[in-house]
Protein backbone atom coordinates (compact mmCIF):
# COMPACT_ATOMS: atom_id res chain seq x y z
CA UNK A 1 0.00 0.00 0.00
CA UNK A 2 1.11 3.79 -1.23
CA UNK A 3 0.94 6.30 1.71
CA UNK A 4 -1.66 8.58 1.49
CA UNK A 5 -1.33 12.34 0.86
CA UNK A 6 -3.41 15.19 -0.44
CA UNK A 7 -3.50 17.26 -3.31
CA UNK A 8 -5.35 20.67 -3.08
CA UNK A 9 -6.18 22.39 -6.98
CA UNK A 10 -6.83 25.65 -6.79
CA UNK A 11 -7.19 29.56 -7.69
CA UNK A 12 -9.64 32.13 -9.16
CA UNK A 13 -12.83 30.39 -11.03
CA UNK A 14 -12.51 29.85 -14.39
CA UNK A 15 -8.93 28.30 -13.69
CA UNK A 16 -9.61 24.79 -15.16
CA UNK A 17 -9.45 23.31 -12.07
CA UNK A 18 -12.14 20.63 -12.60
CA UNK A 19 -9.91 19.49 -16.01
CA UNK A 20 -6.52 19.21 -14.26
CA UNK A 21 -8.36 17.24 -11.54
CA UNK A 22 -9.51 14.88 -14.19
CA UNK A 23 -5.82 14.39 -15.05
CA UNK A 24 -4.41 14.29 -11.89
CA UNK A 25 -6.85 11.39 -11.33
CA UNK A 26 -5.81 9.65 -14.12
CA UNK A 27 -2.43 9.82 -13.51
CA UNK A 28 -2.53 8.72 -10.33
CA UNK A 29 -4.98 5.64 -10.99
CA UNK A 30 -2.82 4.87 -14.07
CA UNK A 31 0.31 4.79 -11.45
CA UNK A 32 -1.57 2.18 -9.72
CA UNK A 33 -2.71 4.58 -6.92
CA UNK A 34 -5.65 4.80 -4.71
CA UNK A 35 -7.68 8.19 -5.42
CA UNK A 36 -10.14 10.04 -3.99
CA UNK A 37 -11.08 13.47 -5.38
CA UNK A 38 -13.48 16.12 -3.75
CA UNK A 39 -14.14 19.57 -3.37
CA UNK A 40 -14.75 22.01 -0.83
CA UNK A 41 -17.18 23.78 0.37
CA UNK A 42 -18.61 20.28 0.59
CA UNK A 43 -17.35 16.73 0.14
CA UNK A 44 -19.42 15.23 3.09
CA UNK A 45 -23.64 14.94 3.60
CA UNK A 46 -23.47 17.84 5.70
CA UNK A 47 -20.56 19.67 3.83
CA UNK A 48 -22.69 19.95 0.64
CA UNK A 49 -25.75 20.79 2.98
CA UNK A 50 -23.44 24.18 3.99
CA UNK A 51 -22.23 24.70 0.32
CA UNK A 52 -26.08 25.34 -0.12
CA UNK A 53 -26.22 27.98 2.13
CA UNK A 54 -22.91 29.24 0.97
CA UNK A 55 -22.69 29.59 -2.28
CA UNK A 56 -26.67 29.91 -3.08
CA UNK A 57 -27.14 33.39 -5.34
CA UNK A 58 -30.07 33.51 -3.03
CA UNK A 59 -28.42 34.65 0.09
CA UNK A 60 -26.21 38.07 -1.45
CA UNK A 61 -26.51 39.22 2.09
CA UNK A 62 -24.20 36.75 3.85
CA UNK A 63 -22.03 38.28 6.34
CA UNK A 64 -18.26 38.12 5.62
CA UNK A 65 -18.19 36.43 9.52
CA UNK A 66 -20.45 34.02 8.74
CA UNK A 67 -19.16 32.75 5.15
CA UNK A 68 -15.80 32.57 6.62
CA UNK A 69 -17.34 30.60 9.24
CA UNK A 70 -19.82 28.43 7.01
CA UNK A 71 -16.41 27.65 4.98
CA UNK A 72 -14.39 26.75 8.03
CA UNK A 73 -17.62 24.35 9.65
CA UNK A 74 -17.69 22.40 6.22
CA UNK A 75 -13.46 22.17 6.26
CA UNK A 76 -13.49 20.49 9.56
CA UNK A 77 -16.34 17.53 9.33
CA UNK A 78 -14.54 16.92 5.77
CA UNK A 79 -11.26 16.45 7.24
CA UNK A 80 -13.02 14.36 10.01
CA UNK A 81 -15.08 12.44 7.71
CA UNK A 82 -13.55 11.94 4.95
CA UNK A 83 -9.76 13.24 4.20
CA UNK A 84 -7.60 12.26 6.93
CA UNK A 85 -9.39 8.65 6.88
CA UNK A 86 -9.00 8.24 3.29
CA UNK A 87 -5.30 9.51 3.94
CA UNK A 88 -4.62 6.57 6.83
CA UNK A 89 -6.67 4.09 4.18
CA UNK A 90 -2.96 4.91 1.50
CA UNK A 91 -5.28 7.22 -0.54
CA UNK A 92 -4.06 10.30 -2.36
CA UNK A 93 -7.06 12.88 -2.28
CA UNK A 94 -7.38 15.51 -4.32
CA UNK A 95 -9.44 18.45 -3.51
CA UNK A 96 -10.85 21.35 -5.46
CA UNK A 97 -10.34 24.12 -3.39
CA UNK A 98 -9.11 24.60 0.24
CA UNK A 99 -7.20 26.57 2.70
CA UNK A 100 -5.37 28.62 0.07
CA UNK A 101 -9.04 29.96 -1.26
CA UNK A 102 -10.39 30.60 2.16
CA UNK A 103 -6.74 32.90 2.55
CA UNK A 104 -7.68 34.37 -0.82
CA UNK A 105 -11.34 34.77 -0.61
CA UNK A 106 -11.93 36.14 2.70
CA UNK A 107 -8.80 37.81 3.73
CA UNK A 108 -7.66 39.02 0.05
CA UNK A 109 -11.27 39.64 -1.61
CA UNK A 110 -13.52 40.62 1.80
CA UNK A 111 -10.78 42.50 3.88
CA UNK A 112 -11.55 39.79 7.02
CA UNK A 113 -7.99 40.33 8.85
CA UNK A 114 -5.62 37.58 8.49
CA UNK A 115 -5.05 36.75 11.95
CA UNK A 116 -8.97 35.93 12.29
CA UNK A 117 -9.00 33.79 9.29
CA UNK A 118 -5.85 32.20 10.09
CA UNK A 119 -7.28 31.29 13.59
CA UNK A 120 -10.73 29.93 12.25
CA UNK A 121 -8.82 28.11 10.18
CA UNK A 122 -6.24 26.14 12.20
CA UNK A 123 -9.30 25.38 14.15
CA UNK A 124 -11.12 23.65 11.31
CA UNK A 125 -7.04 21.92 10.59
CA UNK A 126 -6.57 20.74 13.66
CA UNK A 127 -2.98 20.65 12.70
CA UNK A 128 -3.32 19.40 9.44
CA UNK A 129 -1.63 20.49 6.66
CA UNK A 130 -2.13 19.41 2.09
CA UNK A 131 0.85 17.86 1.18
CA UNK A 132 0.80 19.81 -2.20
CA UNK A 133 -1.03 23.37 -3.17
CA UNK A 134 -1.20 23.52 -6.96
CA UNK A 135 -2.76 27.29 -8.23
CA UNK A 136 -4.07 27.68 -11.05
CA UNK A 137 -3.51 31.35 -12.09
CA UNK A 138 -5.59 32.51 -14.75
CA UNK A 139 -6.22 36.87 -15.48
CA UNK A 140 -9.62 37.12 -13.82
CA UNK A 141 -11.29 38.87 -16.79
CA UNK A 142 -10.33 35.64 -18.63
CA UNK A 143 -11.32 33.34 -15.92
CA UNK A 144 -14.71 35.37 -15.45
CA UNK A 145 -15.25 34.87 -19.50
CA UNK A 146 -14.49 31.06 -19.32
CA UNK A 147 -17.15 30.80 -16.54
CA UNK A 148 -20.33 33.10 -17.79
CA UNK A 149 -19.57 30.86 -21.26
CA UNK A 150 -20.42 28.07 -19.43
CA UNK A 151 -24.31 28.77 -19.74
CA UNK A 152 -24.78 28.16 -16.39
CA UNK A 153 -26.27 30.49 -13.65
CA UNK A 154 -23.55 32.19 -11.41
CA UNK A 155 -23.76 30.71 -7.69
CA UNK A 156 -22.67 33.63 -5.41
CA UNK A 157 -18.89 33.70 -5.24
CA UNK A 158 -18.79 33.84 -9.44
CA UNK A 159 -20.75 36.95 -9.03
CA UNK A 160 -18.20 38.80 -7.53
CA UNK A 161 -16.88 42.03 -9.26
CA UNK A 162 -13.17 41.98 -10.92
CA UNK A 163 -11.57 44.04 -8.02
CA UNK A 164 -12.62 41.25 -5.95
CA UNK A 165 -11.09 38.66 -8.13
CA UNK A 166 -8.07 40.43 -8.71
CA UNK A 167 -7.01 40.81 -5.05
CA UNK A 168 -8.31 37.17 -4.25
CA UNK A 169 -5.80 36.12 -7.41
CA UNK A 170 -3.19 38.07 -5.73
CA UNK A 171 -3.74 36.28 -2.39
CA UNK A 172 -3.06 33.00 -3.95
CA UNK A 173 0.13 34.26 -6.11
CA UNK A 174 1.37 35.82 -2.10
CA UNK A 175 0.69 32.47 -0.62
CA UNK A 176 2.61 30.66 -3.31
CA UNK A 177 5.72 32.79 -2.58
CA UNK A 178 5.97 32.68 0.94
CA UNK A 179 5.49 28.34 1.38
CA UNK A 180 7.41 27.54 -2.15
CA UNK A 181 7.95 23.52 -0.59
CA UNK A 182 4.26 22.74 -0.85
CA UNK A 183 2.57 25.03 -3.61
CA UNK A 184 2.95 25.06 -7.43
CA UNK A 185 1.59 27.86 -9.45
CA UNK A 186 0.90 27.03 -13.18
CA UNK A 187 -0.38 29.68 -15.78
CA UNK A 188 -3.45 28.39 -16.38
CA UNK A 189 -3.62 30.73 -19.87
CA UNK A 190 -1.57 28.53 -21.59
CA UNK A 191 -2.88 25.82 -23.41
CA UNK A 192 -3.97 22.71 -21.70
CA UNK A 193 -1.48 19.86 -22.74
CA UNK A 194 1.27 22.68 -21.20
CA UNK A 195 -1.09 23.08 -18.06
CA UNK A 196 -1.06 19.60 -17.78
CA UNK A 197 2.36 18.82 -18.21
CA UNK A 198 3.47 20.92 -15.40
CA UNK A 199 0.96 19.41 -13.05
CA UNK A 200 1.93 16.22 -13.56
CA UNK A 201 5.42 17.11 -12.72
CA UNK A 202 4.73 18.50 -9.45
CA UNK A 203 2.12 15.59 -8.83
CA UNK A 204 5.62 13.31 -9.89
CA UNK A 205 7.89 15.08 -7.54
CA UNK A 206 5.21 14.96 -4.83
CA UNK A 207 4.97 11.05 -5.02
CA UNK A 208 8.75 10.69 -5.23
CA UNK A 209 9.15 12.75 -1.93
CA UNK A 210 6.39 10.91 0.18
CA UNK A 211 7.69 7.38 -1.47
CA UNK B 1 -38.04 56.24 22.27
CA UNK B 2 -36.93 53.71 24.80
CA UNK B 3 -33.32 52.46 24.75
CA UNK B 4 -32.82 49.44 23.18
CA UNK B 5 -31.00 46.10 25.25
CA UNK B 6 -30.83 42.67 24.65
CA UNK B 7 -32.35 39.77 26.83
CA UNK B 8 -31.31 36.10 26.66
CA UNK B 9 -33.28 33.22 28.10
CA UNK B 10 -31.49 30.10 28.20
CA UNK B 11 -31.08 26.82 30.15
CA UNK B 12 -31.62 23.34 28.94
CA UNK B 13 -34.28 22.15 26.76
CA UNK B 14 -37.93 21.38 29.26
CA UNK B 15 -36.77 24.49 31.20
CA UNK B 16 -39.91 26.48 30.00
CA UNK B 17 -38.10 29.30 27.78
CA UNK B 18 -40.93 29.39 25.18
CA UNK B 19 -43.81 30.40 27.92
CA UNK B 20 -41.51 32.77 29.85
CA UNK B 21 -40.55 34.50 26.68
CA UNK B 22 -44.27 34.64 25.69
CA UNK B 23 -44.32 36.58 29.41
CA UNK B 24 -41.97 38.83 28.99
CA UNK B 25 -43.08 40.36 26.29
CA UNK B 26 -46.51 40.66 27.09
CA UNK B 27 -44.70 42.63 30.19
CA UNK B 28 -42.80 44.48 27.61
CA UNK B 29 -45.35 45.88 25.29
CA UNK B 30 -47.42 46.39 28.10
CA UNK B 31 -45.04 48.83 29.44
CA UNK B 32 -45.09 50.48 25.83
CA UNK B 33 -41.84 48.66 24.76
CA UNK B 34 -41.37 47.94 21.19
CA UNK B 35 -39.99 44.37 21.35
CA UNK B 36 -38.58 41.21 18.90
CA UNK B 37 -38.79 37.82 19.95
CA UNK B 38 -36.17 36.22 18.44
CA UNK B 39 -34.24 32.52 18.80
CA UNK B 40 -30.75 31.07 18.31
CA UNK B 41 -29.84 28.78 16.09
CA UNK B 42 -31.81 30.48 13.92
CA UNK B 43 -33.46 34.40 13.49
CA UNK B 44 -32.43 35.25 9.91
CA UNK B 45 -33.71 32.95 6.84
CA UNK B 46 -29.85 32.01 6.70
CA UNK B 47 -29.46 31.21 10.33
CA UNK B 48 -32.96 29.33 9.71
CA UNK B 49 -30.99 27.31 7.24
CA UNK B 50 -27.89 26.51 9.64
CA UNK B 51 -30.34 25.90 12.36
CA UNK B 52 -31.86 22.81 9.92
CA UNK B 53 -28.42 21.22 9.34
CA UNK B 54 -27.42 21.93 13.22
CA UNK B 55 -30.68 20.20 14.45
CA UNK B 56 -31.40 17.96 11.69
CA UNK B 57 -31.83 14.10 13.90
CA UNK B 58 -30.13 13.14 10.35
CA UNK B 59 -27.09 14.57 11.28
CA UNK B 60 -25.75 12.67 13.96
CA UNK B 61 -22.58 12.76 12.61
CA UNK B 62 -21.67 16.49 12.93
CA UNK B 63 -18.36 16.78 14.53
CA UNK B 64 -18.28 19.26 17.52
CA UNK B 65 -15.87 21.81 15.67
CA UNK B 66 -18.34 21.49 13.12
CA UNK B 67 -21.35 22.01 15.45
CA UNK B 68 -19.47 25.01 17.37
CA UNK B 69 -18.52 26.96 14.06
CA UNK B 70 -22.22 26.76 12.66
CA UNK B 71 -23.78 28.22 15.83
CA UNK B 72 -21.26 31.21 15.29
CA UNK B 73 -22.11 31.01 11.92
CA UNK B 74 -25.88 31.57 12.43
CA UNK B 75 -24.92 33.90 15.84
CA UNK B 76 -22.86 36.37 13.34
CA UNK B 77 -25.59 36.67 10.79
CA UNK B 78 -28.14 36.75 13.39
CA UNK B 79 -26.25 40.26 15.33
CA UNK B 80 -25.66 41.75 12.12
CA UNK B 81 -29.07 41.60 10.10
CA UNK B 82 -31.47 41.53 12.97
CA UNK B 83 -30.16 42.37 16.44
CA UNK B 84 -28.08 44.95 16.37
CA UNK B 85 -30.45 47.24 14.30
CA UNK B 86 -33.04 46.38 16.10
CA UNK B 87 -31.42 47.58 19.62
CA UNK B 88 -30.44 50.38 17.82
CA UNK B 89 -33.70 51.37 16.70
CA UNK B 90 -35.10 50.80 20.30
CA UNK B 91 -36.12 47.38 20.28
CA UNK B 92 -36.21 45.48 23.47
CA UNK B 93 -34.96 41.80 21.83
CA UNK B 94 -35.86 38.68 24.03
CA UNK B 95 -33.70 35.86 22.44
CA UNK B 96 -34.60 32.16 22.93
CA UNK B 97 -31.18 30.76 23.98
CA UNK B 98 -27.87 32.71 23.13
CA UNK B 99 -23.98 32.29 23.74
CA UNK B 100 -24.87 30.71 27.48
CA UNK B 101 -26.23 27.45 25.76
CA UNK B 102 -22.51 27.77 23.63
CA UNK B 103 -20.60 27.92 26.33
CA UNK B 104 -22.86 25.32 28.24
CA UNK B 105 -23.05 22.87 25.24
CA UNK B 106 -20.24 22.88 23.40
CA UNK B 107 -18.06 23.51 26.16
CA UNK B 108 -19.43 21.42 29.37
CA UNK B 109 -21.47 19.34 27.27
CA UNK B 110 -18.84 18.63 24.27
CA UNK B 111 -15.64 18.86 26.04
CA UNK B 112 -14.34 21.94 23.48
CA UNK B 113 -11.88 23.30 25.27
CA UNK B 114 -13.44 26.47 26.64
CA UNK B 115 -10.21 29.08 25.14
CA UNK B 116 -11.66 27.73 21.49
CA UNK B 117 -15.19 28.25 22.42
CA UNK B 118 -14.41 31.58 23.20
CA UNK B 119 -12.31 32.43 20.29
CA UNK B 120 -15.01 31.40 18.32
CA UNK B 121 -18.18 32.99 20.24
CA UNK B 122 -15.84 36.26 20.41
CA UNK B 123 -15.60 36.21 16.42
CA UNK B 124 -19.64 35.85 15.93
CA UNK B 125 -20.23 38.37 18.55
CA UNK B 126 -17.53 41.51 17.68
CA UNK B 127 -17.52 43.13 21.38
CA UNK B 128 -21.47 42.74 21.57
CA UNK B 129 -22.64 41.35 24.73
CA UNK B 130 -26.82 40.73 25.97
CA UNK B 131 -27.98 43.01 28.96
CA UNK B 132 -29.45 40.31 30.94
CA UNK B 133 -29.20 36.54 30.44
CA UNK B 134 -32.02 34.91 32.67
CA UNK B 135 -31.03 31.27 33.01
CA UNK B 136 -34.29 28.71 33.82
CA UNK B 137 -32.85 25.95 35.87
CA UNK B 138 -34.16 22.81 36.02
CA UNK B 139 -33.26 18.56 37.16
CA UNK B 140 -32.22 17.35 33.42
CA UNK B 141 -34.33 14.38 34.55
CA UNK B 142 -37.47 16.63 34.87
CA UNK B 143 -36.87 18.66 31.15
CA UNK B 144 -36.13 15.73 29.47
CA UNK B 145 -39.70 14.49 30.68
CA UNK B 146 -41.62 17.43 29.91
CA UNK B 147 -39.73 17.53 26.42
CA UNK B 148 -40.59 14.06 25.77
CA UNK B 149 -44.19 14.65 27.16
CA UNK B 150 -44.48 17.37 24.53
CA UNK B 151 -45.00 14.39 21.60
CA UNK B 152 -42.85 15.97 19.06
CA UNK B 153 -40.15 14.65 17.23
CA UNK B 154 -36.68 15.58 19.18
CA UNK B 155 -33.96 17.57 17.79
CA UNK B 156 -30.47 16.08 17.77
CA UNK B 157 -29.45 18.65 20.50
CA UNK B 158 -32.76 17.28 22.79
CA UNK B 159 -31.33 13.52 21.77
CA UNK B 160 -28.65 13.71 23.94
CA UNK B 161 -27.79 11.90 27.31
CA UNK B 162 -28.40 12.60 30.43
CA UNK B 163 -25.05 13.09 32.10
CA UNK B 164 -24.06 15.33 28.81
CA UNK B 165 -26.96 17.77 29.96
CA UNK B 166 -26.01 17.38 33.80
CA UNK B 167 -23.22 19.09 32.48
CA UNK B 168 -24.68 21.65 30.63
CA UNK B 169 -26.85 22.38 33.05
CA UNK B 170 -23.14 23.33 35.41
CA UNK B 171 -21.94 24.80 32.64
CA UNK B 172 -24.84 27.63 32.65
CA UNK B 173 -24.85 27.57 37.15
CA UNK B 174 -21.24 28.14 36.33
CA UNK B 175 -21.13 31.23 33.85
CA UNK B 176 -24.35 32.65 36.53
CA UNK B 177 -21.48 32.86 39.28
CA UNK B 178 -18.97 33.82 37.08
CA UNK B 179 -21.17 37.23 36.09
CA UNK B 180 -23.83 37.82 38.51
CA UNK B 181 -24.12 41.31 37.22
CA UNK B 182 -25.75 40.18 34.20
CA UNK B 183 -27.02 36.72 34.99
CA UNK B 184 -30.27 35.89 37.01
CA UNK B 185 -30.90 32.34 37.91
CA UNK B 186 -34.51 31.04 38.35
CA UNK B 187 -35.36 27.67 39.53
CA UNK B 188 -37.67 26.37 37.27
CA UNK B 189 -38.84 23.55 39.00
CA UNK B 190 -41.32 26.08 41.38
CA UNK B 191 -45.03 26.91 39.97
CA UNK B 192 -44.94 28.78 36.81
CA UNK B 193 -46.33 32.02 38.47
CA UNK B 194 -42.88 32.31 40.84
CA UNK B 195 -41.17 31.40 37.57
CA UNK B 196 -42.76 34.06 35.69
CA UNK B 197 -42.73 36.92 39.16
CA UNK B 198 -39.28 36.38 39.71
CA UNK B 199 -38.15 37.32 35.70
CA UNK B 200 -39.99 40.10 35.82
CA UNK B 201 -38.34 41.55 38.42
CA UNK B 202 -34.58 40.64 37.02
CA UNK B 203 -36.81 42.35 33.76
CA UNK B 204 -37.84 45.70 35.82
CA UNK B 205 -34.71 45.77 37.17
CA UNK B 206 -32.97 45.91 33.66
CA UNK B 207 -35.45 48.42 32.72
CA UNK B 208 -34.74 50.63 35.42
CA UNK B 209 -30.94 50.26 34.84
CA UNK B 210 -30.94 51.23 31.15
CA UNK B 211 -33.57 53.99 31.67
Amino acid sequence: MGKGCMIVCDGNNGAGKTTVIREIEKQLLAAGKKVLVTREPGGTPIGEKIREVVLSPETPELCPTTELMLFAAARAQHLKEKICPAIEAGTIVVCDRFTPATIAFQHYGRGIPLDLVRTINDLALDGFSPDLNIILDVDPVIGMARVTSRGEGLDRMEQEKLDFLVRARDGFLVQAQESPENFTVVDSSQPLEDVIAQVSLAVQALLNRIG
